[in-house]
């Protein structure tokens, strides 16, 4: 880890990182040029890189341990996407010089208990200052059998589509806390909870292999998502909306709402997996969800065609940003 | 690679960065969740983060390929230290709103002659918007044979301690680039280009495999790099200041001018390697030199002491910042 600590904390990193470190031998103790990592023989590294910005992605008076815990799930929904294991990580901090070590106590807390839980190392990374806003970029690396990984490129016409938990729920809660939709007790809570401290589906993903023809997480929104896998495969899929699961809280608050449904099935920062597999995995897929306790929703099909069709829009009276868009 | 492009340049990504990551099949032409990089058998990955933000590391308005290439070369400095070979990067770019296409176009030009320059692949990042500084952070991935890797660590008292190249051209040319310094042509822009355009020691760091007990890249300074030695071997180095290798620039710059002759010793950005060596390896390191065509200079020893002392300071009559330290 090259040093630059901010102002005169010198030991900066010594005090609030190398902790997090000091279980994992190849961190070198956040004290040498780069970190070591084993893989298992015959696995495949995993990388992603995800940057958030105070003020773009969160709230600069967000707690400092949920931004910390948000850029690491961010980071591992990707690892989950991909059906990889978690192994390490480095983290870039670019600081304001008015930085307290309160606050980075809190961060390096929030990234403490996330590491411990999601059983990955903080193996290295870079802490500098800035004249801008608290700006944050983290590389998660993880391992997949090789061969094995999910990818947004193998759906096949013929595939079901299915999503993970629920939908909407982070767009609700980005909303919640703009002031934007006015949500009441105790929902308004549980989905400000949601958009910050996502839920990254590493056990589901792990599980996917050799199960999904193909998978990604939801951060740019359902429709959005699928789009990407539309693309990638070089297939259309046809959801239906009134399949798409929601929360109680999505439900209550799009009841007869036709755009705010829309807007939810739009929304990103979900972190839920979406996928599709072949028919014959239908059964494999409900066992998963009930062995993971985790629900798994079948919401749709792939078909040849291209781009995501919501074929219940006009029922549900959807009103798509844009003018009622049906075909994205 | 995630994608939020800034306002309405949705093919960014594609159009400037797609091209360089193209050669390499695991960066899934960055429009997966994450990039699949493989290892060779028996090797470790070594990983690395460093992080540059604009008026705090370079200028706002320095050549843009230079930016992308200095913070290219950083980062495959500090693979070089630890005897690595690279194999890909993540690169997270947070963009001022007003960056235009033909600074991207720049920058991505730098990134491109670099990485085919170095054999190193674009394999993934993330590109976001920032109110703040352009700021960069970008994860080097390199591999050694497991247990190989150099160290800081590893320094033993009769090691004798080198340095590649010529040491003060980093600090010289930031001097010159702010004016604190006059420096005639052609020095200045040697000096000048020393500074934007770091030379990273990967064929000499990786020739160290089994040659050096402990190294490291000279980016604080080579006095303060020293001293991360020291701490991290629990050892002493004594250096002759007379016996460390300066470019003509440096050597007439600082020519009768023992505070300046301290600066450059202290100062950063040399990218060069400092590292120990066991007597017994002098002549092979000799070798190794001359194949290389890169000088490498014996300046000093390790004893048992601690921290770095430099043994001819007062004949020289070195002024250290802080009053005159000889041991750091």
């Amino acid at each position: 880890m090259a040093r630059h600590p901010i102002g005169d904390e010198f030991g900066l990193i010594e005090r609030h990182f190398a902790p997090i470190a000091r279980n994992f031998p190849g961190a070198l103790e956040l004290a040498d040029d780069a970190a070591l990592i084993d893989l298992d023989p015959g696995h495949q590294l995993v990388a992603t890189t995800d940057a958030l910005i105070a003020d773009v992605h969160f709230f600069a008076d967000d707690p400092p341990d949920l931004i910390a815990r948000k850029l690491l799930r961010v980071n591992l929904s990707d690892l989950a996407a991909m059906g990889a294991e978690p192994r390490a990580y480095l983290l870039a901090l670019a600081l304001p010089k008015d930085t307290d070590e309160a606050w980075l106590a809190a961060f390096a807390e929030g990234l403490a208990v996330d590491s411990q839980g999601f059983g990955i190392a903080l193996a290295g990374g870079d802490t500098v200052a800035t004249g801008g806003p608290l700006s944050l970029a983290l590389t998660a690396l993880g391992q997949v059998a090789a061969g094995c990984a999910l990818m947004r490129s193998g759906a096949k016409a013929g595939d079901g589509v299915y999503v993970s938990g629920t939908i909407g729920d982070g767009a609700l809660g980005l909303m919640a806390l703009k002031g934007d939709l006015e949500i009441a007790a105790p929902h308004r809570e549980q989905v400000i909870e949601r958009y910050r401290l996502p839920q990254p589906r590493l056990s589901l993903g792990r599980r996917l292999v050799g199960v999904a023809h193909a998978a990604i997480d939801v951060s740019d929104g359902l429709i959005a998502d699928l789009g990407h896998i539309c693309r990638a495969s070089g297939i259309g899929v046809t959801i239906a909306a009134a399949a798409v699961p929601l929360s109680d809280a999505a439900r209550e608050a799009a009841a007869g709402d036709g755009a705010l449904l829309a807007r939810l099935l739009s929304g990103g920062d979900d972190y839920e997996l979406a996928f599709t597999a072949p028919p014959e995995m239908d059964g494999a897929i409900a066992t998963l969800g009930e062995e993971l306790e985790l629900p798994v929703c079948a919401i749709g099909q792939v078909g040849p065609g291209e781009g995501v069709v919501v074929g219940d829009s006009d029922e549900l009276g959807l009103v798509f940003d844009g003018g009622g868009y049906r075909h994205f």
